[in-house]
């Protein structure tokens, strides 16, 4: 077996990572033509970019291939999820040096594959070039199933915010990793590999979800984007949030209030979105806040203050951002 | 107003770029959400993703940011076109550099917009990291109109094999500018910025071609792709191919047969197609050979025997490759 990306070719790479895959009944045609085709029983496609570059959103010494592609994959499949879409396909575009081993950019695909798998999607195509650095660039597709996308903008003054999936986990991992250590393995896990409450998109949009998004830049950052878009203030209730008491021992030894990571952290795609209040959720869900206005000065508050960053929590006297 | 990316900042100039897009009836749902939704009337959507790096797929002496623009869209809407299908919608992965000028990127958004709309089709989303060198990651979508989508693999024995568009110009321009001149200047556009004929994809799928793809990597080697995916012998002819006077006097001032810019120049994405042979075909398709086999040996001949490159073709005993 050829050893590197560059004595493989970009043909033979193509050819690796291709016979890895596994396909599903949406998958028309697969890879190896000029496009693709998905089935979109809707008559309306779902559709979402994110790219993923070495160094700076993920580092091959904390993570393995395998969960760099589980994670580039889970962030791309959380997107169409909070928009109410089940997800069908993912493209991946992959930039990678000539001297990376064949076999990363093999467990990279693997990692890609399997979480598709898990959201209910499959590969059906992509690119593949060399280059300086790693970038991985994956554009999901996803089926609205006859619901109506649910977008940022439709909070109501009213709404109950509620949450399900993992916060703060994958942030209180970095915590851990960027001290040097590797337990507890549970949220380095979580940082490693998030895992987006999938279903809960489309069941959302089922339940009458009047605006969604997953937590990728942080619940506080995220919902600043919904309270935008619908020119709402959204205030959030400290008391509400559940820290588990692990999170808490390592905010403890580490110095950082837990609150900071579940309000800021981002990574985990949890999934957030706004519902009537007269809404039944299923026990997986959990209410956090409120929507209030319309506010000329749209804006995330906790407790009824201002999300002041640490400073404002700071907890254990030693705070770092 | 901020001269660099790094100035502006991330957010800053997603805002300058989405603010240039324009849209059309089939976006749902545009830029600024979790993902956008795009019309799918077949419900099927046909999707192919390209990526182009600066230095290996353009450089900015010789292209302006436009230009590269128009380029990086056209590649990956040609592949919707070949496939028989509409495009409908664009998505931008982007990796720029801090010191990279704003300019640039408005200009490059610019020409991904224009090309776009040539095709019919809009910019819906992406993504904009900060990375080392320029990347440009596309993902194009499209629709098939009822049509069944026309592969790699459906070339019969005795199908006519005709194209459609522009073949070794952007070769032809390449010699021109590698050389340091910047005339004659057609070609040199041709190169700069390839002009794929869209409509000609559905058209052709709607004449019942049997097999189709675009022109990126040459016409003997994408010819092979359907030769070997058919599992047939492709037979051009020579004698069929139209020079125009001013490729050939290109080639004797650089010493290239201009057969082989035809014959092995990518990037102006024609359109190639087999078809059966009562096939009535519009006037701009030109029939340059047929479809013999099945072959055990699935390849491309000229004139009966294989391709052999530019010795093959060296008219002018100075070839260079």
């Amino acid at each position: 077996m050829k050893g590197t990306v560059g004595e493989l070719g970009e043909f033979g790479l193509i050819d690796r990572l291709t016979s890895r895959l596994t396909t599903t009944p949406a998958v028309r045609l697969g890879p190896g033509d000029d496009a693709a085709v998905v089935a979109a029983p809707d008559r309306r496609v779902v559709a979402s970019t994110d790219l993923l570059l070495e160094g700076r959103h993920f580092r091959r010494d904390w993570s393995t291939a395998y969960d760099v592609g589980r994670k580039s994959a889970a962030q791309n499949l959380a997107d169409i999820a909070a928009m109410g879409a089940v997800p069908t396909a993912l493209l991946l575009g992959l930039v990678v040096p000539a001297q990376l081993p064949v076999t990363w950019a093999a467990e990279l695909m693997d990692g890609i594959r399997d979480e598709a798998q898990v959201a209910g999607a499959a590969v059906v195509g992509g690119d593949v070039v060399r280059g300086d650095s790693i970038t991985v660039a994956i554009t999901a597709l996803g089926d609205l199933r006859g619901h109506e996308p649910v977008t940022r903008s439709g909070a109501h003054p009213g709404d109950i915010v509620a949450y399900t999936g993992w916060l703060g986990w994958s942030a209180a991992g970095h915590a851990v990793l960027s001290r040097g250590f590797r337990s507890p393995r549970a949220f380095v896990e979580a940082h490693r590999r998030p895992e987006p409450p999938y279903h809960a998109g489309p069941a959302a949009a089922g339940l009458g979800a009047t605006a969604m998004t997953d937590v990728s830049d942080g619940l506080v950052a995220d919902l600043g984007h919904i309270a935008q878009a619908s020119t709402v203030r959204i205030d959030l209730r400290s008391g509400l949030v559940d820290i588990p008491s692990q999170m808490s021992d390592i905010g403890q030894a580490v110095g950082i209030d837990p609150l900071q990571w579940v309000f800021t952290g981002g990574e985990d795609h949890a999934i957030v979105a706004t519902f009537p209040p007269d809404v039944k959720l299923p026990a997986r869900w959990k209410v956090i806040g409120e929507v209030l206005g319309p506010s000329a000065q749209p804006q995330v508050t906790v407790d009824g203050a201002p999300w002041t960053g640490d400073g404002g929590w700071d907890h254990f006297g030693d705070a770092e951002t």
